[in-house]
């Protein structure tokens, strides 16, 4: 139990078969340090199982068959020796908020009703965090309160003629919804914030281009601390190449796909192998590296492409900016440990005021990796999505809005 | 008859139920003339129709009912009083040559069986394209020769990072032949000549962006000469915003509704009743300008997506040259005629070296809009696909190559 009234606050990222959790305990302030994180996997197989990770990097696993959320949650509460009096707050991540609600907010009937109305646009995720949310509901009754944090949110500032598609504006776009909606919002939040830290000035006088490479990958533009554009879509699909997603593909070619096989196979197709898996044959884009090393077609092509439309979009968004950008930031698996792709992304770009310096885009971990003649700063900058999602919990409940 | 042995040449451009041509006579040197012009429309109609304009400018007009593009041609010959032995040859528009044949060619039984054997990869064009050579066939025999310029020729030279998507690369884009082609080639090729004339340099030389802004819209990245990526991709439905099209739309949209409308329905939507039409309820850009000024938002939306999305892949294009960009071409209808399009895609770019002149912009029909200050020469410059076809057909007859 925490002393005094410095409770702590569990951040819940609910999958179809899995529950990743991350506790904070607050100390005094707003800072957040975290105590203890783990996933349980395989819920509803007869091989579930739970790994925890203390402060210190200590390690603990556990098998046990876990028939649903609730159990795994109840699971690692007892395993924390957690109870509704330890918790401050909790805060759950949820996929799409549409465009009904766009900032974190405390749960109540009407949120759950909007998450629930939400499912068609994320059919894979809005139900199953919607099952983080009820089974900690059932364990911690209305003692403490929860909040969801939408993956959406940070993209609400985009303008209609950048979500828009060229679609009918009346039956498509706003009677089925068919537009623009962006994720990673957490992700991006957090990094915003962090972007200031390293500029010493308020976000808002910011312009940045933000790229969030992991196995899931896109970019945002940020212009005066709010995001104008993103390179996913509607769907998670759009955009960059990712670990198994391909990204942008012409539309002619989906409907092409579709005829010739059907319309499950052409999701599982575009969804689960394509990206760099369909074509190198590697998800993991160390995989590719060590590939390309070697000489390896498929390998140096999906590089390639990972490559190439990312500068596609960093052309589009240092545009959107009219020239006028102040930094990239480079974050995620890939984008803070890939100095090779890093480099390609960058190079040939000093016209547009980049460039790196070759030693430290070999060595930081995290900060600037730009020489120090580069007009726009270059950063890599750890994300981390749960604790921007446990800060604007504990915004939400302090009162102090979405931070 | 034409004089000595400068004959004519012929271009069709053979539509499902249209036929256009034009007919050049060949003055000494390479240089061409338009002699007369026109269009067969509702062929296979009742009320069939042949319109016809001198170079003078004379219109007339013919009723009559045709069967099918043969007798089309023929009424098109007798009206010209045209006979196989006033012809040097004919030059034919055919929409897709597939990654197997990529010059301007001699028609052979071999040429033609590349034309069918990619009828899938073009379903609505590559079938009548060959109806429009087989009339040709039919009424002039083996005495004139007969040339097909490809449509996806000039995009032979992007580079597979640039034409690949990020899919399956065996199965689905070696198989399957899903991979960006490209369109509007032959506008492509005849504007950078033109524009290296602009230049007064071998086009070797130049790197440009050419925007060919008409009802269906590409634009294309030319580094030295040579084209290194293009917006339309596998179809024509890839990229900017167009007439109808919806140009670029997350995949992951297609296939959403594709399982709440079906797949031809969807194709449709996308090919019939988007673009600038869906957002405005208007095809052409005049109307949905002079409903601007109306204040219509259906109309604003609809213009500011469709400049959204040519500075989309301005920058896209200006960072793929790493910033070494001589020029920017407008053409096709609306590039060649709207000013305030024009200038809305311009704006803000002073930085990247492009600044328009307000009144070069306004007033210029065709040649340079680009203010003195500007570094990067932005041209205004008429397009004209049926002369460079004509002119690439005198080249393969002659045995120049593709010129």
């Amino acid at each position: 139990m925490a002393p005094g009234n410095l409770k702590k606050v569990l951040v819940l990222n609910a999958g179809s078969s899995s529950l990743k959790f991350k506790l904070f305990a607050r100390s005094k302030g707003l800072s957040l340090s975290l105590e203890s994180r783990g996933v349980a996997e395989r819920i509803g197989d007869l091989k579930s199982a739970i790994s925890f990770c203390d402060a210190s990097g200590k390690q603990k696993n556990l098998s046990s068959q876990l028939g649903d959320h609730q159990e795994a949650l109840g699971t690692i509460f007892n395993e924390l020796k957690l109870s509704a009096s330890d918790l401050y707050a909790v805060g759950h991540r949820v996929t799409h908020g549409s465009d009904k609600i766009y900032k974190a907010s405390r749960i109540t009937p009407e949120v759950k009703k909007i998450i629930v109305d939400t499912i068609p646009l994320a059919p894979l995720h809005n139900p199953v965090n919607l099952l983080g949310i009820e089974s900690a509901e059932a364990l911690l009754g209305d003692e403490v309160p929860q909040v969801a944090v939408f993956d959406t949110a940070f993209h609400h500032s985009i303008p209609p003629e950048a979500y828009l598609y060229a679609v009918p504006l009346k039956d498509t776009a706003e009677r089925l919804s068919v537009r623009k909606y962006g994720y990673h919002g957490s992700s991006y939040a957090f990094l915003l914030n962090r972007a200031a830290e390293y500029f010493h000035k308020p976000k808002q006088q910011l312009n940045l281009i933000i790229c969030h490479l992991g196995a899931g990958a896109s970019m945002a533009c940020i212009k005066q601390g709010k995001c104008v554009d993103t390179t996913m879509g509607m769907t998670p699909l759009e955009g960059l190449c990712m670990s198994t997603r391909s990204g942008d593909i012409d539309p002619g070619a989906v409907l092409f796909l579709v005829n010739k096989l059907g319309v499950g196979k052409t999701d599982q197709l575009l969804n689960k192998q394509s990206g760099l898996y369909g074509l190198s044959g590697f998800k993991d884009m160390r995989e590719v590296l060590e590939n390309v090393e070697q000489g390896d077609r498929g390998s140096e092509l999906a590089l390639s492409i990972f490559v190439g439309r990312v500068r596609k979009y960093l052309g589009a968004y240092i545009v959107n900016l009219n020239g006028n950008l102040d930094g990239v930031v480079f974050s995620a698996g890939i984008g803070e440990h890939s100095t090779l792709v890093r480099e390609r992304i960058c190079k040939g770009l000093e016209g547009f005021g980049i460039e790196l310096s070759p030693t430290r885009n070999l060595s930081t971990k995290e900060g600037e990796i730009s020489s120090n003649r580069s007009r726009v700063k270059v950063l890599v900058l750890p994300t981390d999505e749960e604790q921007q999602i446990a800060m604007e919990t504990v915004s939400v409940i302090n009162g102090l809005g979405d931070g």
